[in-house]
């Protein structure tokens, strides 16, 4: 028997207790020992829950419970997530965690902790929520060299932006709608304006290249600017636009953003709707793979951090390597990246002046919206930055 | 420096050893230990290959080499893989195949004996090509009871149906096709009749069940009666045919099957086109996942298998274990698997005589074909073959 505490008891930690407790049978085969909740921190009570005995609100209490062998950590936030989730890892506990900004801050150094203790900090759910993308890139992975990694890593957004593409509808309205379903937050920024999925392509990053990747490094823009009008020209271009968090290696350096894309149809990222995630991986040899399932829920999530207790109760007193060197990696400078824009200019920008700056380019007409619209060729990002500085631009969407 | 043998240079087998010599200092990196192919078995000789010094025709030379660790199989076929891998693992040796047959067949054994010995039977490649499934079946779903596997495992019949489907192209017309490209053999039957499909979903039933499925046991139907005709059905429907290979969990028996399906346009499987593969898992808690890549191929295998011996580098005196119990599966009865079918029935056939044996239908009538098509409800398979068995039926295909 091997029991576990569960730090947070709110959506993804009841899920946790949920699945460890449904699934106990199979559970149990995989993990060669029977798996318990024994503790659950949470500062509110939970009257008639099946589980309130097991509430405490002192951390002390599964601190000093020395039974625990494997710490849950399901609060979410840098603080006391970190404190609490750093002491157990001393204590020579493995954990497993589905906390993003725990990982993407500090994960570098809660691996060499559990390393150094011979024990394990396991993350999956932290990316993707249900969909196997760490451990498959940490272990399946392994002979490639990744080229480049594109992901649908936000689920909000993407239901938003399916929504829009499907009914027409503008960015204010799907946002009430998501908000009304329960799938915003009444405080959305952290989902619509990128920040959610620049954490989670920052801890793929790492992954990918073994070293540290600062979150703060990567350009992150939203998808607020993204309007109906958008869609129209995207179905012309026979393309979808999803917010996509981006890194790839070019010339021995990494580059990496966050930022609402056009996607060719045919590529494998471009049917993944609803609040559904993926993560389509490059290797040098595989070529192209991709991971696709719920990247929120409480189940899902929970099932992902049950996943790696499963991993941690069969691997207890052994550490299995992940390869993230606390040094960090310095990212490319974004203003030399290359890609193609589809740019939106005032409909009586001059032609000529067009062809002046861009070249010969094939314009996208829509009935009725009058604006001069097209794709450019391949530009770094300043050189386009320059090239629009004095147009009126409506909008530009870059091109995955 | 771990030394490593490769049985069989042929496609997989060259792409081996390419991935581990071009990705070299990577993997390195990962395994945490030089890898270096010291021995190659073929019956060929290779003039002028890099590698040709390294072929030898004897396998007892490999056998007796004592400073091999792990061998790779790559030769196909139960034998002489079979007692080739059964030898190195009897030896001590840790071994990675891409080789579906063996593993079907003899994956339950060859597993124990890795267990006995502490060294690993590894075998990521014999599924899906590149695409990561096997690892992530047995340690990222480990908290999940799996209910539905569905997996486009074939790729040489997704490119056909592929080409049918864009080019409203017959199947003769298209098997010729992909013969003259290489995507199809001279003698196309294990493709084209499901049979490879077959192994690979008994694989992968095995390992969710963790019992022995029999592939012998597995009802399996080709692509060979799929015509344009079916294909204008299908996008009537709005939905895909797919080569499908399917198990799933109900009332405490598992099915599993080989047969075309129609499939919803807005299911993950739907938009995999041409030559790449996708297996689809249904989780209790985890919901719908999808893993997309390359099905086959002489790189993405190797990068499958490559990523094997790494793993194998990396445990190397440590077993890590493989829940599939040599015990037989007993399948549930595929005459009581239920769904819905798709009928086409002669244009003579009196619609008074289709709704006294399928109660009331939508008929989906396509131009200048005058048949009698439609889908019926749910029903269980040996009813439905007998409810047509006095009709005239064009074709029927199953709906997922």
């Amino acid at each position: 028997m091997v029991k576990v505490a569960v730090l947070g008891y709110g959506t993804i930690g009841k899920g946790v207790v949920t699945v460890l407790q449904t699934n106990a049978d199979s559970i149990e085969k995989k993990a060669g020992e029977r798996i318990e909740v024994t503790k659950i921190l949470d500062l509110r009570e939970f009257p008639g829950d099946p589980n309130e005995d097991k509430v405490v609100h002192d951390y002390e209490l599964i601190k000093n419970d020395s039974d625990i062998q494997v710490v849950v950590e399901c609060m979410g936030g840098l603080e006391p997530a970190y404190t609490f989730v750093k002491t157990a890892l001393l204590q020579g506990r493995s954990v497993a965690t589905s906390n993003k900004e725990l990982v993407a801050k500090h994960g570098a150094e809660l691996i060499a902790i559990a390393r150094e203790k011979t024990s394990n900090f396991l993350f999956e759910a932290s990316v993707g929520g249900g969909i196997p993308i760490i451990r498959p890139l940490i272990s399946s992975l392994s002979a490639d060299v990744i080229e480049e990694i594109a992901g649908i890593l936000n689920g909000t957004t993407n239901y938003m932006l399916t929504r829009m593409e499907e009914e027409g509808a503008d960015f204010d309205e799907v946002l009430k709608e998501a908000q009304a379903k329960g799938y915003a937050e009444l405080h959305p920024e952290a989902d619509i304006e990128g920040w959610d999925a620049c954490r989670k392509i920052a801890i793929l990053t790492s992954l990918a290249y073994e070293r540290q990747v600062d979150f703060e490094d990567i350009p992150t823009e939203g998808i607020t600017k993204i309007s109906a009008e958008d869609f129209l020209y995207a179905r012309k271009l026979g393309m979808a636009i999803k917010l996509i968090g981006q890194s790839y290696e070019k010339g021995g350096k990494v580059y990496a953003r966050v930022a609402p894309m056009l996607i060719a149809g045919e590529h494998p990222l471009a049917p993944v709707r609803d609040v559904f995630n993926a993560v389509y991986v490059h290797g040098n040899m595989v070529d192209d793979l991709m991971f696709y399932g719920r990247g929120a829920g409480s189940l899902p999530t929970a099932s992902a951090v049950a996943a790696d207790v499963v991993d941690a109760v069969k691997h207890l007193g052994k550490n299995v390597k992940i390869n993230w060197n606390p040094d960090k990696l310095i990212l490319g400078d974004s203003g030399q990246s290359e890609r193609r824009f589809f740019v939106r200019l005032a409909g009586d920008t001059p032609e000529e002046k067009i062809q002046d700056i861009f070249g010969q380019v094939d314009y996208i007409s829509i009935e009725e919206i009058r604006e001069k619209a097209f794709v450019t060729g391949i530009m770094k990002e300043e050189e386009f930055e320059e090239a629009v500085k004095d147009l009126d631009v409506i909008n530009r969407i870059r091109m995955h």
